[in-house]
């Protein structure tokens, strides 16, 4: 793919973070598409949902499954966050033998794909991940701190 | 809580583990305790969900959420599953913030927590789990030799 088409699925994860930021969640977006297709758009639902794994990536990865009807369907797709995954949801992407992961601003307190460890491209582990980093890097990172501002005001 | 607490919690996962083996499923089990007492239970049930996120210990992490209305309520409790928790399940376990995970038998090709790396004690992150490791280890460990054998026939 071209990296318009990185720019447009990205646009859509920001939308989705931008939900997130109206709702008082930290403002992270996901997209799961395949064969150029949006198959399920998600955002972080922590707090709404009690719930400390509804992460944007992880929400995404449950609605494409339940509408693929079946988790190896995933080979083929290509996973947008607006920030770059954590261990669970890096660990999830790994399971899911997602083929690309495509992220926008790095995550230096927890991320695992560059910053902290690189858990999608282990050699160790049975599946490695396709990664592209920094896709509307700017538009994500000022999402996050315009949220991280207005919690501490 | 003194070992054979323990070996109480362990042998409830055990079960669990018991139920996905006659499911045809990797058989690993997991429960969540609190104040002794069972909050949930659960199996692997990656190929009856077509999900490959639905490991035992995220099946028990998400009912325990559910059950106790608030994720926060989990930083008293322990995690017991028969196996090393994987990169992902690791990662929901820092999630979630669980105190204590207590563990059968090692994953030496996936296991996140002794065997490839350490993700519930890695001090860069914002919360760090009690690891009891090779409770009930032989049973757990025999289960899943058994599993892997009746796959090969």
């Amino acid at each position: 793919m071209f990296a318009l088409d990185h720019e447009f699925f990205m646009n859509i994860a920001l939308e989705e973070a931008e939900k997130a930021f109206a709702l008082g969640e930290v403002p992270i977006g996901a997209v799961i598409a395949l064969s150029s297709e949006v198959v399920s758009r998600a955002h972080n639902m922590k707090e709404q949902c009690h719930d400390a794994t509804a992460h944007a990536e992880m929400v995404a990865i449950r609605q494409a499954l339940e509408k693929l009807g079946h988790w190896r369907h995933l080979k083929e797709a290509a996973l947008y966050v607006t920030v770059e995954p954590c261990p669970m949801c890096a660990g999830a992407i790994v399971q899911t033998r997602i083929k690309t992961l495509v992220y926008g601003t790095a995550d230096i307190k927890a991320g695992a794909v560059h910053s902290l460890m690189n858990i999608v491209q282990d050699p160790r582990l049975n599946h490695q991940v396709e990664v592209i980093a920094g896709v509307l890097e700017q538009e994500c990172s000022e999402l996050m701190k315009k949220f991280f501002v207005s919690l501490r005001k």
